[in-house]
Order: structure tokens, then sequence, then C-alpha cells
């Protein structure tokens, strides 16, 4: 029974999900995930106390993903500091997901009503932490002057994680795919 | 008669774009923007066939007081190419307009119905445009030698435009409107 529980809960998520960033947070009713899932309105009820409680859910799951995924890169030892920001990069550029906005977390966000503080801030606390690893990278990289020295490492991490950001989006909306990895590779050039 | 008229149309576009950034496209209802701007329903649909039309020439509107601006940054021929992109990222970081990603455009952009391709398509054109500018000005920059020699200039404008983009939704999640000042004068020094 448990296991039935898990994957009714996982189907809700993996349906909403795609909805989400597809169609729109707001445009897609709970009725809708129900057509879409097969689970039942009570069944998800049970899960999630509304819509909102949902997307908070999605969240997290996107946001456990990609820590665990930057974390395994930023621990690689046995590559050079350029080869981890480089598949950082990477792994960032390379959004699986199709969405409305290049970036998934960049969608949800600006579709969040006004007043969901509490999730905002913890979209805003995932990049934070995105910026410290690069951070910390930049400053092993400096140290083993496999980068510039005096390269001042929170700008430059605030630089790279805004571009990937940025790029993602730009490459949606100009329908060309291969600008951020062009991009991305001038910028890890200019660090040398 | 025409000036009345003139002044109901302003006043409905100065409200829906309001509504639309720091509330979202889709949480603002004709009513709502009937209720705010006190025109009456029939007088809006005089002027926009749908909130999608509405929202069509908001775009249209920033578009172009945008690529004004950044025309005139352009062509200041007085001042060196370096301090003219210094004051482009300065024009494009310091966005007037409050709204729920950072930066207007990617707003609503990112709120947009999925079938919406035109709007889709003029808001990409847009940002091409500025990639154009800036590239064009990193190439008189390169042969000024203000620039690095060999700078690819193509990728560096795309990363520069990506990075202004990134920048101001990762300000905004992250509640920290220093961090696309910092970013950008990196980048401005990396390209030295």
């Amino acid at each position: 029974m448990m296991r039935q529980k898990k994957t009714n809960r996982d189907l809700v998520v993996e349906v909403a999900t795609s909805l989400f960033l597809n169609k729109g947070y707001l445009a897609t009713s709970m009725d809708e995930i129900v057509a879409t899932s097969k689970v039942s309105k009570t069944n998800i009820y049970y899960y999630f106390s509304s819509k909102e409680d949902l997307l908070s859910a999605i969240l997290d799951q996107l946001i456990q993903t990609y820590r665990g995924l930057i974390a395994e890169i930023a621990s690689q030892h046995a590559l050079s500091v350029y080869e981890r920001i480089t598949a950082l990069l990477q792994l960032l550029a390379n959004q699986e997901l199709s969405c409305l906005g290049g970036c998934p977390f960049l969608t949800l966000y600006t579709q969040l009503p006004p007043d969901a503080h509490a999730i905002r801030a913890k979209v805003g606390r995932f990049f934070l932490d995105q910026v410290d690893t690069v951070d910390k990278l930049l400053q092993m990289g400096i140290e083993r002057q496999e980068f510039k020295a005096g390269l001042p490492s929170r700008p430059t991490a605030q630089l790279i994680v805004s571009a990937v950001e940025g790029g993602l989006f730009l490459q949606h909306a100009g329908q060309d795919d291969t600008l951020l990895e062009q991009a991305l590779s001038t910028l890890a050039l200019l660090l040398k």
C-alpha cells in the first residue's frame, strides 16, 4: 500500500511539473492534473493541500536533484578545477526539461503568486548556494594557478551563474540552441 | 476627442503593465484592469481586441523605449567603446519597473500562453538585436585596441546580454541589489 501511494504521488508530481513548465502554473488547474495523471482529486489532496503546495514540492524535488548533481561535480578531485567548472556549466546549460522560459527554476519563479514569499526565498537560496559552490571552486582554481591571479572570485561566480540563467532564457527566446555553449566557452577562456 | 482617446489608451497600458509585471499576466483579469484604470470595458476593447493583444501592445511599447535608449548610447561617438558598453550595461541593469522576475521582458515572456508564438518571436528578435548592437561595439573596441585582441565578439556579446538577463533574475531571487553591478564590473575588466 505504501508503494501504491508513493507511485501516485510521483505520478502527480511528474504530470504537474510538465504542465506547470510547458503550459504555465496559473493556466493549469487541479482538474487538469487529475485528468492527465488519472489520480483522483481526493488522493492528490491527501498529498498536497493546494496547488501552491504541489508547486512547492516540485521545486523541492528539482532543487534536491540539482544540488546532488552540483555537489557530485564539485567534489570530483581527480579533475582540475577548470574541468569541474566546465562540467558544472554543461550540467546547468543542458536542462533536459522543456519549459516556457528556458530554465525550470526561472520559469516557475516568475509565475509564482506575489505573496508566495517562502517558495521564492527557497529558489533564491538555491541560486545563492550555486554561487557559493562556484566561488569556492574559483578560489581553489586561483590558488592552483589555473585561473588569473587576482580574479575576484565572488563577483566572477555571480557572473557565471547569471550568464547560465540568462543564456538559457536567451537561447529559448532566440530559438538558438548553440548560444549558451558559445557564450560559456568564451567566459571560461576569459578566466584563464 | 483624439486627445481623450489617447489618454485612455495610455492609462490602460500603464495600469496593465504594472498589474502584469507585479501580479502576473494570467492572474490579472480584464475586469481588474477596468476597475484600476477606471476606463470602461467597451473603451478598452475599442483599443485592444483581447488581453493578449494588450500584452502585445505593452511589449511593443517597452521594446520601442529600450531600442531608443540602446541606440542613443551606442551612437555616442564622443565616448570610448568601453564607456559606451559600460553605459549600456548600466541602462539594462537598472530596470526601473518592479516585476516578478527582475526583468520586465523575461517576466512577461515566461508568462506567455504556449501558443503566443508571434509575441514570443518579437521578444526573441529584441534580444538578438541587443546582441547585434553589443557585437558591433565589441568589434569596434577590438579594432581600437580597447579590448583584448582576438576576443570573439559574437559569443562575448551573447555572454554580456545573458549575464545582464540572468543577473536581473538572480538579483531578484537573492534579494541582493548589488549582485549585477559587481558581476558586470568583473566582466568589463575581463574584456580588457
